[in-house]
């Protein structure tokens, strides 16, 4: 298997992850986003939204989207579980982690940034208000959901790691960039504490990649 | 079951088509968004981050965001299926669904367009730039995942509708009200028209809600 990302990306962040957890760790091409290697012809026929990541499977088959990526080998590779096995609890987990994947990240991840740079011009205070009201605006909900929900434990939901740490993990990395204070997040910051010390969450941390760059 | 949404809501929207082509009619509470009906104690307490849609289901339990509401339909009513049972294909279907989830509509949506008018106080030129720009990217790249695969069809993936179409047909409807044309999207535009002849999704669209406002 082989897996096209970027160190800094938070859906290639994900993606590592949950390698890590299953256990895999299959080969890695870089994808330089700042210097637009997402846009060649060679990697668009694999991934014609131009972004990472994309895994190749060993049977040649392509997929995109880190969500659906994560689905995919939870399906093929299930052990350990990402997700439990009652229904409203899959739920509740997948519904922590598009949180983050359907109503933060995509507002503050780089090409909207840049947009708002290069295009809207805006000020840099302009700026770090944007990234850091949705940020804020996702935690709270994040924090409301997860603040005295009987399943809430160690980890978003129970003891072991789900898909709903994948994503969380990656997005609290981004906030510590843009040092987006966390006191007004204890669950988020404890959770985000905890998964830090397993192993394959410090592995897929950007620090950690072949292409990581300061 | 118990839904509460609003007649606008792309994500609101998507779950619906999803009720009727399980052949679901749940009961229906609206959350005027723009009359700020989800910032309401008595439904922010289901739904932290104060959106649409919420489910609460007949044993009184509560689900939030249409990724994982639209997947514990289909772990729970599997019949008729909106996944394949292929794990590839369900992730070809799963990433489809996942560029409008995540790429296009959070970007688009109402509290960013919002923000962009009230807050950044961009122009009209420039706001109707960035809807244009972001939904053009998507649906290039949606085009792209689309055309000459072999398992398109009559629908996004193969001859029944899937999460795809369900996410897809949103998102079209909120391109039409800003009039972007979809020349460009030859493939985008017939699967759209094959969906609307569907009573699902015909009876999913806004203009037919009990809260539907012109």
């Amino acid at each position: 298997m082989l897996y096209y990302g970027y160190f800094r990306s938070s859906a290639s962040f994900r993606v590592r992850i949950a390698f890590g957890l299953k256990g895999l760790a299959p080969d890695f091409k870089s994808i330089h986003l700042r210097k637009g290697d997402q846009f060649a012809a060679a990697y668009t026929k694999y991934n014609p939204q131009e972004q990472v990541p994309t895994v190749v499977t060993d049977a040649g088959d392509v997929l995109v989207q880190s969500p659906a990526i994560l689905e995919w080998l939870e399906e093929t590779h299930p052990n350990p579980p990402l997700l439990p096995k009652d229904p409203i609890e899959r739920a509740r987990v997948r519904a922590l982690a598009m949180v983050v994947g359907c109503d933060i990240h995509p507002i503050d991840n780089l090409r909207v940034l840049t947009y708002l740079q290069k295009v809207l011009q805006v000020s840099e205070g302009q700026f770090e208000d944007w990234f850091n009201h949705w940020i804020a605006l996702g935690f709270r909900g994040l924090e409301g959901m997860l603040a005295d929900h009987p399943k809430t434990g160690t980890y978003c939901h129970g003891e072991t790691p789900t898909f709903a740490d994948i994503y969380l993990v990656p997005q609290v990395f981004n906030s510590l960039r843009f040092k987006l204070p966390l006191a007004p997040y204890p669950n988020i910051k404890r959770i985000f504490d905890n998964c830090m010390k397993l192993p394959a969450f410090d592995k897929a941390h950007p620090k950690n990649q072949p292409d990581f760059e300061p």
